[in-house]
């Protein structure tokens, strides 16, 4: 059963212990991530220079890995710095933006698991998939048709994640119409969001962020909850954001330019209260 | 004579085929690229590593190369990727950011223009003169006043470009107060727009975006116009956006930050019955 | 005393002169950057690739170094663009982000002042304390609580600013709830502004960028005013600005989402009467 008095508890732990992030990510979602980051209470650091990284690792409640325009070098870095974060038991996430299509990114991703201990890995179908079954299916950095999650396929696919999960020894979420997290035994299935979410540009690699700060918060507070939980909380609260986002910018017949920003506004504002209330996230059989 | 149903036909493909468009790109404004992109309903990736660039120009729409921040790797990381849109005839478009006082940059143009098949270049009149006559009058990525296109010397520019076209062997689109599109022969004004969309940090970048996943969602639709008409369709269907953000930023009482907001809304939101209307596009003799 | 005719003069000079202020910048912030200088006025141009960098900063008004997400082959370019910029007397801006908490930054800023000259440097407290006494207290890119200026510690805070500024042979302009600039003599504090303007990501960033535009625009006006009066003038305008953004935000009931875009509608929009009206300049004895 999911415990939802995590969605009060963990934001509550982020504006108290502002936990600093350290990001190794792409250049072209650094600034969204860091603005959620900042939005939720917590405290963005975007550093890919060795020297620095292996000083921000070493500062840091928790490291986020984006593989979005990796670099060979860049790579490096990341095994570094989730290396030190290991040593500490700091969180590591893992965002492997692309791993569907690209097989440098794919392999960079398998490195990563491979060699450093990732606490949660997000992606949509085609990026997961491709970690299981090689570069596959997906085109570009959205997810194949066939492999997006629906009300209809989302127990199947859950059962696909538990496989993988326990294969690449992480939790994982995996982005769709619902939102499955699993740690390879228990399955949430989260019924919240909106479609837009997957549409702009950035809504992958924040939700992903946003997981990392979640994960850091829960730690410094205890360990309060599990890290499955607390990946489950992290994705319902920010998917109802999504919701209120979506429904402000629908209110004044906006698009993808509005709801970014109400999108930023409803993380930085919305109560727990209301999360806790909204989030509707099923424990699947 | 401008066949207007473009602007109709067009961003429906787009909307169906949800062209993947693969852009090398600056770090300033390849956010705003990647936003632009998917509010005409296009898929942008941006890749610049050379392996997985390859990738992903082999499975893209097409590709798109911006010049601003350019490195000498990534330039090499361009041609390959141009190289490979060319064999398999998919659009590549150029935007030859700073060409006007770089000579790196105007070298760099002219070596992909030379070496490569570009289906189009957009830029402003300082950087389209740098490409015929070196390193000239541009200060900065902004028009030097003196080559600004106005009501007045619209038609003699038209001249100059329609020279310019047949030497680079591509579309040229100009942009300015009216907007110039010529392949040489025909030469299409544009009298939409409004003076801040020359102004926002990006405004040039996203437009070139934008001319590559209209020109990638013709080809994907049976190529029923051509790559000129496509052009200057998808400057006038940016242009009357342009117009409606402006408007809506005006009654509002903001400044360019609401500007870029209501832009990124009105090519997500407006209907291309609106576009087609508002759009004036003179064929010049 | 402070000249608070430089807030009404300096803005018009921006905006007749569009000075271009060429950034070596993260990629972090600098969409960011180069929004708000376009919002003052000015003309931005990020360029950090060596020879694109000598010509930029051959023809640029201003020089503004920020080293957020720095690498060592770019700090060789900072070097190269601010002697350049030396050599002409054109104004030169130093951000030293994240110096308190990394040596490699630290050591970059060490050298950029140590080797080149700097107008201006801006950074919270945090980062300029250790360009006095060596990487210290500060967590990430936020001032570390314990060095954070405020009502009650401020004149002592200027004290520790006057001597910094003395050693380092440059304006300091240290940004916090009372914003304080020195030139090791004159001391000014700056009753402006809203914490939420040290809670964005980029806040400081883009106050580094307007200063350098400010200084750019007095010098090429003929220096009506010192930079020390220009730093603290350009540091008044921004919170101002800030304010008025807050003050919408908190009436739509907004979060740091329309924070962002109202800030640089309140930078490109407010008149300077109202700026200089609301600003609150004390001469600190």
């Amino acid at each position: 059963m999911f415990n939802s008095c995590s969605i009060v508890e963990i934001p509550l732990a982020i504006k108290k212990y502002c936990p600093l992030i350290h990001c190794i990510t792409n250049y072209v979602t650094a600034n969204d991530c860091a603005n959620i980051l900042v939005a939720a209470g917590a405290s963005p650091c975007m550093v890919d220079e060795i020297q620095t990284a292996e000083e921000t690792a070493r500062v840091s409640a928790a490291v986020n890995l984006n593989l979005g325009t990796l670099r060979a070098d860049v790579l490096e870095v990341m095994l570094v710095a989730a290396r030190l974060a290991n040593k500490v038991g700091a969180p590591v996430t893992l965002d492997p933006v692309g791993a569907g299509f690209s097989t440098f990114r794919n392999h960079a991703a398998e490195r990563i698991l491979r060699q450093t201990k990732i606490s949660a890995i997000r992606g949509n179908m085609s990026e997961l998939k491709s970690l299981s079954a090689g570069v596959g299916s997906s085109r570009g950095v959205d997810v194949a048709p066939e492999d997006a999650i629906n009300e209809t396929n989302y127990r199947e696919k859950g059962s696909f994640l538990r496989i993988l999960s326990r294969r690449l020894g992480t939790i994982v979420v995996a982005s769709g119409a619902i939102d499955l997290i699993t740690d390879g035994k228990t399955l949430f299935g989260v019924h919240n969001g909106t479609p837009v979410m997957g549409q702009i540009s950035g809504g992958g690699c924040m939700l992903t962020a946003l997981v990392c700060s979640w994960l850091a918060a829960n730690r410094l507070n205890g360990s309060r909850f599990s890290d499955l939980e607390t990946c489950a909380a992290a994705v319902a609260a920010y998917d109802v954001c999504g919701e209120i986002a979506a429904d402000k910018t629908a209110r004044r017949g906006g698009g993808i330019g509005s709801f970014r920003v109400e999108l930023l506004d409803a993380v930085n504002t919305t109560s727990i209260q209301f999360l806790q209330k909204a989030a509707k996230v099923e424990t699947i059989e």
